[in-house]
């Protein structure tokens, strides 16, 4: 390809792909090493390499030569690259830029706003800082609306899910909302008549579960001359295909929160690893959306990490890293430990059977209060009689309410959907694996993970955007997203 | 200042600050946090940032703007920004976009080769790698010698020290190697007088070397809640008005060596967290140059580190945090353990007296290899004769001549002398400090820095870019640079 219009692209195109990463490890930087005293320098910082890598690829030029392209006679990876560029173009030219600084002004205000009100539970006071966020995205909801030719609320998913229709996604919601009504007293039911799993012990010191983590890092294929493991208060991972960081938390008394959160963290860094190496600075070389992001770290978490068969094996080197004995320690007690379900308020803290109904009612909500159909000041309690009608319980405030999660104050709409779609898409990719792999679960109870890690790179990881999030999973499982292997998933493991 | 012309500018200007202040922060992590396979990534993301920069300043649109500003009312402070505008606009607009290119891709080559030929001695190997390097730097040094209205090595020199005339640096380098030559084996003679100083214990643990550098730090003012203090191989600062970090390294043979690395380090990090907060991200808010940079880390290392008085302070802390006994910890013995002079190879390890003369090599080869009177060929041999001339040894291999250095092979030419004159201009600031606290001595040896600290501030680090460098001087000494203070200290220190 020697067409001039496509080399402009690819040029600008990798300035905001490198900008991108540069904010990722500044972003790291912030929550994990910088002094408080920096927080105002490095906002200064991002907001000036986030505004120009919105101003790389919005502007005159880039619009000129996608135009040039259009008919273009291109290669399958050229073409892809050409449909996500068209696809961020759009996004980034859609939107004035004094709108795109209202927002992140009103932003700022509220993610501050917030970080009280969330103690306090003075949603009142947070409401005012809160509508000109909420109003903004409506806005810019209205502008892609147009300019992507999709409805509104998809504008927003779009972000995080490119291409996902919300047809679709209710589709999927209302077909696994009454499944799971129904299976949840059934687990719990099953899990009363089973012996309560206890923790094997009552103190796990930190420098124990860090040693342990690195080990299983190491074990599921994590090389650590291309990251880092970390401590943080919320963990993430963030990175390149170079350097992909990982954070944790250590809770002295529960090993295996911090154990499960790496898992998932490393599910995340394994993907951006693996990411196709000539192609990383392009578009069709990034990561192929948050729902799919999402399936890769409950892939190694929830379809690995906590299932029956790989339970054995980090059991066995938990036993050893804290010097472990008795009948605590036993892989069927454990894998009944990290896979008890417990209807609660807080989403982060829920187990697989129930996170998807914390995530519908989410989504339902932010649905309406994109359109316009709930107003601001009625989430509170449309959030509660949700969580009744939903999990059959109430929230005692609105800290354990509609307080306890960040998105929709920072002016995350459209996000929530991803982390369920991510959770079936783990399922429906574990499926395929298993198909693949009929010995799968023998070699996931001898640690042996490197062949579904590889299988996962090269269906998964390497593809990049070569196709959009459901082309993906017809790549790798034969079929666009379904909820029929994430049904099959909960049915063997909370349902028999 | 309402002028629009004025606004674009602050604009382009702070963006150029911003972005260097993030990669101030991304070199940070490069060097302390970073796993060796992000090297690549960090590469194309350093050079992404370093690209922007260049550009949001070279281009027509800062030209035009400070063209209208051409004979404009404004304010002493606005003066002076716009002063530093041109400069820097200047700098950048000189040189051709593909030269600049072409200086980056010989540097990288000529740096990579450069780590092995420092070990092997290899210069023979080097030289064809290394002259593409000198030959753009010429190139530049031609470019900008124009658009500056300077002598060649001039443009290179005003890149770290702004507007510092050749002339001068001559004469101050006349007016100090006939002294230094002469002072050195009075110096000897007086140290071999003298019992030899004895380091008080033959092992210091790196636990307790890091414990004793925080409480210094904090003891000369850093506070860190603005700040880190980390680990690694070659001890520098960076950072911005919120968060300026120090590193440094521990021997654990002389705890001395990091204990005064941290003081250096720390009177960098103390300028830039002085800057003058409303102004930071303008150009008249930054540092003045390196050669007032280097004056801040040496007046804390050298003025007040080294100090009979201030050792005392740091003695006693150091006795306390190595639980050490014993006369090794009195601190006559100490004193005279940090300001021994050692003629020797290695401009790092260099002491005080001997230090400009290393230098002044250095700076009398890379004039004459600007100016194409030296070929690269003959460095090694001009370096030898050089060394023999000066300090009366001859490098017993090229590692530890002419190849110990980064600098020239990483086209970083005119740099050399802001290390000597930061030394003199430490010496001459610190005798204005004295004559304006009398008792000086007196706090110092009680550990009592924040008055002088304090001086420092207002006379040096929050005037930025008001004044030029050696304008600064006069305000804060009442004369420009000259070598009396620096002359008077060694003769204090060295020659009674």
């Amino acid at each position: 390809m020697s067409q001039p219009a496509y080399t402009t692209l690819e040029h600008a195109f990798a300035r905001r792909a490198k900008l991108n990463s540069a904010m990722g490890k500044l972003a790291w930087d912030q929550r994990v090493m910088m002094p408080p005293g920096g927080a105002a320098d490095r906002g200064e910082e991002l907001a000036t390499l986030s505004a120009l890598a919105h101003e790389t690829i919005a502007g005159q030029e880039v619009a000129d030569a996608l135009h040039a392209l259009d008919g273009a006679n291109l290669s399958d990876v050229e073409a892809a690259n050409v449909r996500e560029m068209r696809r961020l173009h759009a996004h980034a030219a859609a939107v004035p830029s004094d709108l795109i600084a209202a927002k992140e002004t009103a932003v700022a205000a509220c993610e501050m706003a917030w970080r009280d009100a969330r103690l306090s539970g003075d949603f009142q006071g947070l409401l005012p800082i809160w509508r000109p966020v909420l109003n903004c995205t409506r806005e810019i909801a209205a502008a892609k609306q147009e300019a992507l030719g999709v409805r509104a609320y998809e504008a927003l998913m779009d972000t995080f899910d490119p291409g996902r229709k919300l047809d679709q996604v209710t589709a999927l919601f209302d077909d696994v909302e009454p499944f799971l009504r129904n299976a949840l007293p059934r687990a719990l039911e099953n899990q009363n008549r089973t012996h309560d799993p206890v923790l094997p012990a009552d103190h796990f010191s930190v420098e124990d579960q860090r040693r342990l983590a690195r080990v299983l890092m190491e074990a599921v294929g994590y090389d650590f001359r291309y990251g880092r493991l970390d401590d943080t208060t919320h963990p993430f991972s963030v990175g390149s295909t170079g350097d992909a960081r990982v954070t944790s938390r250590w809770d002295e008394k529960d090993f295996t929160s911090g154990l499960m959160a790496v898992l998932h963290e490393t599910g995340h860094a394994l993907y951006t690893l693996g990411g196709h190496p000539e192609r990383y600075w392009q578009p069709v070389g990034g990561h192929r959306g948050m729902t799919i992001h999402e399936s890769q770290s409950l892939f190694l978490e929830v379809q690995i990490g906590r299932s029956r068969a790989f339970t054995k094996f980090w059991g066995a080197l938990a036993r050893e890293a804290f010097g472990g004995e008795g009948i605590g320690w036993h892989a069927e007690n454990l894998f009944g430990w990290v896979t008890r379900v417990t209807p609660g308020f807080i989403r982060v803290d829920a187990d697989a059977l129930t996170y998807p109904l914390h995530i519908i009612l989410r989504s339902q909500l932010e649905q309406a209060l994109i359109a316009g159909e709930l107003d601001a000041g009625d989430v509170p309690d449309a959030w509660d009689e949700g969580m009744q009608d939903l999990l059959g319980i109430r929230p005692p405030d609105l800290t354990r309410g509609c307080l306890q999660d960040i998105h929709w104050y920072a002016g995350a709409f459209g996000y929530f959907p991803s982390y369920s779609l991510g959770a079936m898409a783990a399922a429906q990719l574990f499926e395929a694996a298993e198909q693949a792999m009929p010995a799968l679960h023998d070699r996931l109870a001898q640690g042996d993970v490197a062949p579904v890690i590889e299988w996962l790179r090269i269906y998964v990881h390497e593809q990049g955007c070569l196709y959009t999030p459901d082309g993906l999973l017809e790549f790798a499982t034969g079929r666009p997203l379904d909820t029929v292997a994430f049904k099959a998933h909960i049915q063997r493991r909370y349902l028999q």
